[in-house]
């Protein structure tokens, strides 16, 4: 017999965190190495092991077990993982518990031929051809949210599914103080483009790329006995436990900046999940707080970081020394204004730094007025067309290079776009935290020196798992909210130096 | 709501059938990819998912959906799929619930500690320091054969946990006679032995060997769309639908035999699995009939093609070109005659196809004495060492070399190593009924053309999965029993040949 209320809601979580985290190796063997014949069985066994998994996530002796907890939790408010544990537990209860079984699967069936239709529709240019199914999704959005519950705004039950606690009119008021100067920010450079990014655009051979950035990660204390890396068609994180960490990488064979940057980019969420405490495993507590906070942490590294004038400086003989042909000429001055070329462009997953959060903030103000149902579904390419002139100044001249660009609402997913935001405005203000503590930090970035903050990310963010919320923990970590200042200030810097000019 | 009685045990075996085979995968990614660091919470997982399979799988749903199509089987004879899973399903019902849960934990408790105990006393060569947790898992053989129950033998009821049908009494006829008349033959040839095999000695570039083993087995009739190779310590095939099968290979840059025969037996292996009907798909009939005739098709490509005069001289050219430096001046004679070659040696799965069923006989032998309690566990090495004697003319200096070398017995599965022998023999059952309906079968081989042997494999063999028992399945397909005779016949001609005196 378990000894407290936390031991037996733990057997329980065990169960769940078992399935669910075997449902993922599931997945993340689709997307790497499993035969294209097996894609209707894994199918039915992801569906299966999902089904199961929210069967134990949903079921009576789980409610009672989480009765008992919560009371056991406010009774014991020293115990630091039940009262975490009480609450999250609560909030994944409610979620699963609110959408009916039968809601579920109509959502599912929906996004399944949204999908379709859209890939369709993408190859064929036309959004008409996705219109319909895009409502239906739209509906069906609208019906989660009602199901879900909300205070204030109908968008702030889907933007919980992905930022816990986070709010449409606190974005508004952080992206609405973004939005008024950034996009002056880019006016102000789009004059001055030029061909910098030229020396990135030459041949790199893929099996020096994968060693380098093999390597590289290996240094900063991505864990390779607790984890791997692959090939995939769309990089990404995954976990099965804190003792398996699994990142996948792109590599494009004539651009360096995919596989580098994106090595990088999963290696942040990778030391994230790396670091969540032994203790939480087999939890719900042993994840991420929000997508959020994942973001900060593989954009600080990608960003933050690897774009960052003292790494390149650190790299840069290792970049001759990889890519003779393409780099034995190149110094750390021009390779770092290479890596940092600003170009307003059409599409969001190869935007640049400055211009990215414009991509999301389109996304954000569109999904809002669709919605809300201020803007009609009919009326959205045009709408998109025009917020993307108003923001970049450029417009695209095909559905499929537009509005279409994106899978993320064919599956249903709205709410989830602000999350790339909010990860790269944290990214700065966690690095201006690490970089009060740890003294001179580029200067322990240009020698190599990773540990620090390496440590300082684990001691104060990823140990936390899900125990601290995404608020809680910004709060507790920067003394503030959620800020587009620090960026803001990060931006200036940085790229009125390397364009030289006033921002 | 299902439609019939099988509509509805269909749908309880579909899920069970998702979670076992995800639960195969955890256990392929295991032994493929996983980080080491990964051991402990993988072990969680793919027990839970044990555990799950195995409450679906006795459960009170399950009985009553398996009386309903037990009744609809016998009113509809003519349902195949009908009849054979509920011969099969009830089958597997019997076993699960016949343990207890309490006594499949006990077992597994002894087994786990008996098998880090084995490899202590393997790496100390002290067969003493094995004997006591030895002794505790063959006292749970004997509860675990009196809980199946049995007929005429307690023997019985554990060789049928791998080979449904069989008896003690059918392999003492069968393996008498396979003894007696293979010691001599053994005794007869080594004499001749000389150094033939050095040719297989040699560097084989293992890039050089990983492109012509998957090449090869591509033509073979491997489904690459369907399966993958990937490496691993121990080769295995394992399978989570027909759509994806895969094998796994060990490379030896030094020594040919281990990474080209070894993926020509996997690959038989796989070959059946890819071959079950569609139609079976994620219920229990969804696999190989039983593990002697999975090893039967192992063996077949492995020895009776791989291993003939035919084959080799179809891959020669092959061969020269892939290991110029080792074979370019090699001809298909010498080849043959060194993959052939014969020696009595103590490890069992280093011996040639010659002397590799008197080391299953060996064991067997000495797993009938220890559950009828004949041979006390103390006693165990020295008579290993006697019949090794008797059996092969050569006796190991050591346990580690003798009674330790094999894991299994420390996990408890006694009554599995027979079915190396069954396969070996039904190999040549089925291939003589093949070269029968086939015309000149090595005049095929000796051309590459290999559809048309595993097009009769799959038509006679593969498609039935479990929907025919292996006794019914050898009957059908060869008009006999399990019979050594075939296997010695081949023997006979074939090592007259290769040494040259009359066997």
């Amino acid at each position: 017999m378990p000894e407290t209320p936390l031991d037996a809601a733990l057997e329980l979580y065990h169960q769940i965190a078992d399935v669910s985290n075997s449902a993922a190796l599931l997945e993340w063997d689709q997307e790497t190495h499993m035969p294209p014949g097996a894609a209707e069985s894994r199918a039915h066994q992801i569906s299966t092991l999902r089904a199961i998994a929210h069967g134990l996530g949903t079921s009576d002796e789980l409610a009672a077990a989480l009765a008992n907890l919560t009371s056991y939790a406010d009774e014991n408010p020293q115990n630091e993982v039940a009262v975490a544990l009480a609450r999250e537990g609560q909030r994944d209860f409610d979620k699963a518990t609110r959408l009916p079984v039968e809601f579920v699967q109509r959502q599912a069936v929906a996004a399944a031929r949204a999908k379709n239709t859209w890939r369709t529709a993408r190859e064929n240019d036309s959004f008409a051809e996705f219109a319909d199914d895009l409502r239906t999704v739209l509906d069906l959005a609208r019906e989660q949210a009602e199901l879900l519950g909300y205070r204030e705004h109908i968008y702030d039950a889907l933007l919980d599914l992905y930022e816990p606690g986070a709010t449409k009119a606190q974005l508004d008021a952080v992206f609405g103080d973004l939005r008024n100067q950034l996009v002056p920010i880019v006016e102000n450079l789009s004059p001055r483009l030029d061909d910098r990014d030229k020396l990135i655009h030459q041949h790199f051979d893929p099996a020096a790329q994968w060693k380098l950035g093999e390597s590289l990660i290996s240094e900063i204390g991505y864990d390779f006995s607790r984890g791997r890396q692959d090939k995939s068609a769309h990089p990404f994180c995954t976990h099965f436990s804190t003792t398996d960490v699994r990142i996948t990488t792109r590599i494009d064979a004539d651009f360096f900046s995919p596989g580098f940057f994106g090595t990088l980019h999963e290696t942040g969420h990778g030391l994230y999940e790396q670091g969540v405490r032994s203790e939480l495993e087999r939890t719900p507590l042993a994840s991420g707080t929000s997508l959020g906070v994942h973001e900060s942490q593989s954009r600080l590294w990608e960003n933050l970081i690897g774009r960052s004038r003292p790494f390149v400086e650190f790299m840069m003989p290792r970049l001759r020394a990889a890519f003779p042909e393409a780099l034995g000429e190149t110094d750390a001055a021009s390779f770092h204004r290479a890596v940092n070329a600003v170009a307003p462009s059409l599409i969001r997953v190869e935007a640049d730094e400055v211009t990215y959060n414009l991509h999301v903030m389109l996304r954000y103000e569109l999904e809002c007025e669709l919605l809300e149902e201020r803007l009609p579904v009919t009326d959205l390419p045009e709408r998109w067309n025009a917020v993307m002139g108003e923001y970049l100044g450029i417009q695209p001249t095909s559905d499929a290079d537009g509005v279409l660009q994106d899978i993320h609402w064919s599956m249903g997913a709205f709410g989830y776009f602000p999350t790339y935001a909010i990860g790269n405005l944290m990214a700065s203000q966690f690095y201006d935290a690490a970089a009060r503590d740890l003294g001179n930090l580029p200067e322990q970035v240009r020698q190599g020196e990773f540990a620090p903050l390496r440590d300082w990310l684990r001691k104060h963010i990823h140990q936390y798992g899900r125990m601290q919320t995404a608020d809680d923990l910004l709060g507790t970590v920067t003394g503030s909210g959620l800020d587009a200042r620090p960026w803001l200030e990060y931006i200036r810097a940085k790229y009125s130096d390397l364009y030289e000019v006033d921002l």
